[in-house]
């Protein structure tokens, strides 16, 4: 059911505060809406802690499997926030200070009237060779190195970023879904569903059950970058219910 | 800032639909949170899609670096629910009907007046050799085997599972917090946050900023498993704030 040529993504969530539990992460769901509508496949996130070697393994794991790698977490000017010495280690390169990132900050400070203190302008570095991400919403930039893009992990900062990134991306061609809700336990449908997807292995066809109330239910969902067919099997799951 | 003697746990998220972006995963952060407070240390979170070749590559890399793995969703009676099955792979053994599981099914197919089909017997199937993860709560059993703890992804099947699972890990020593809350830039603070974690490794000290519409601010997270430590850096911080 995959398309070779429909570009992919593995997303990296990193931090510490994710992994205790103390915080809820707002951004994978977001991400993952955000690729689906623009045809970009996520195939895979990872949560790691902030730890520069886990790091450094899931971005090398995840840059050579798919198209892009996105993360959030780890560029503000604190001593825990590593991520762009961990990406620039991954790709062998150096930090440095990226001049118009450093150029917005000091934009950013002098309007707050904040001090451009040391740690403040940690968040202008990014690995040697990394174009920032940046639109005029935003005051600190993220960076792009390779296939990977690195966000903040705030979420009304990593939106602003996200939409920064789908200019810089490719897209694909959106796949189309289809979806029937039923009231009742998915076991009943599960043979012919089964008979269903052997007959339409290019329809993904997934039963997705749940429970509201003392209403348990599932929603039967089907996938297609083919309009044709993905009609055709919906009509066929139409007639099943 | 590892203990060596504490309980570490992966966890692994199944389900084409969360990646998609159709579903928001509501188990993550329930983990964590459980985990959290029984002192077992969350380390790393993957979702994979419902692939067997992706399933059994993720358990496989998380079952030999952590003392448990848990996983959620594909346990239901579709044939996309494939998670017992690629376990089963993942361990080298086969997948047959659990008699215990088998006869709680049966009890609950009477009860509720559904069929007892072949599609629905699918969720007695559990890799050879496995126990179930139950209580007179469970209706549909999860299942162990090794380090590996499979529960269902319908978050209020999950958690009946996961109070089941609570009971067969051990348990470590809680990792205690303090935090302190700052309504200004984390930057601020960035220096001094620095020092005091070099002069404290055993402490972990986190910056975790926010956005609450106007107010920019930071939690400043101290984490130790040594009350003593852990109230000597908090009063460091007040403090400094």
């Amino acid at each position: 059911m995959d398309e070779q040529d429909q570009p992919t993504a593995g997303l990296l969530l990193i931090g510490d505060e994710l992994l205790s539990g103390r915080t809820r992460d707002k951004n994978f769901p977001v991400i993952a809406e955000f690729l689906s509508a623009r045809g970009v496949d996520l195939c895979e996130v990872r949560v790691v802690p902030d730890k520069q070697e886990e790091i450094i393994a899931a971005v090398d794991a995840l840059r050579h499997r798919y198209s892009y790698v996105l993360t959030t977490g780890g560029i503000g000017p604190t001593h825990d926030d590593i991520t762009a010495d961990a990406i620039a280690a991954a790709f062998g390169v150096e930090v440095h200070e990226h001049p118009d990132a450093a150029a917005s900050l000091m934009k950013l400070f002098a309007e707050n009237g904040v001090e451009p203190n040391a740690a403040r302008m940690r968040m202008a570095r990014v690995p040697v060779g990394a174009r920032l991400i940046t639109s005029d919403k935003i005051k600190a930039p993220g960076f792009n190195i390779g296939n990977v893009f690195v966000m903040a992990g705030v979420p009304q900062i990593m939106v602003l970023m996200l939409e920064a990134v789908g200019l810089m991306i490719e897209h694909g061609q959106p796949m189309l879904s289809r979806s029937v809700r039923i009231e009742r336990g998915e076991g009943d449908l599960a043979g012919p569903l089964k008979s269903l997807q052997e007959q339409f292995p290019d329809v993904s066809i997934g039963s997705y059950p749940f429970k509201e109330g003392a209403v348990f239910g599932a929603n039967i969902v089907m996938r297609s970058r083919d309009e044709g067919r993905l009609e055709k099997v919906y009509k066929k799951v139409q007639a099943l219910v």
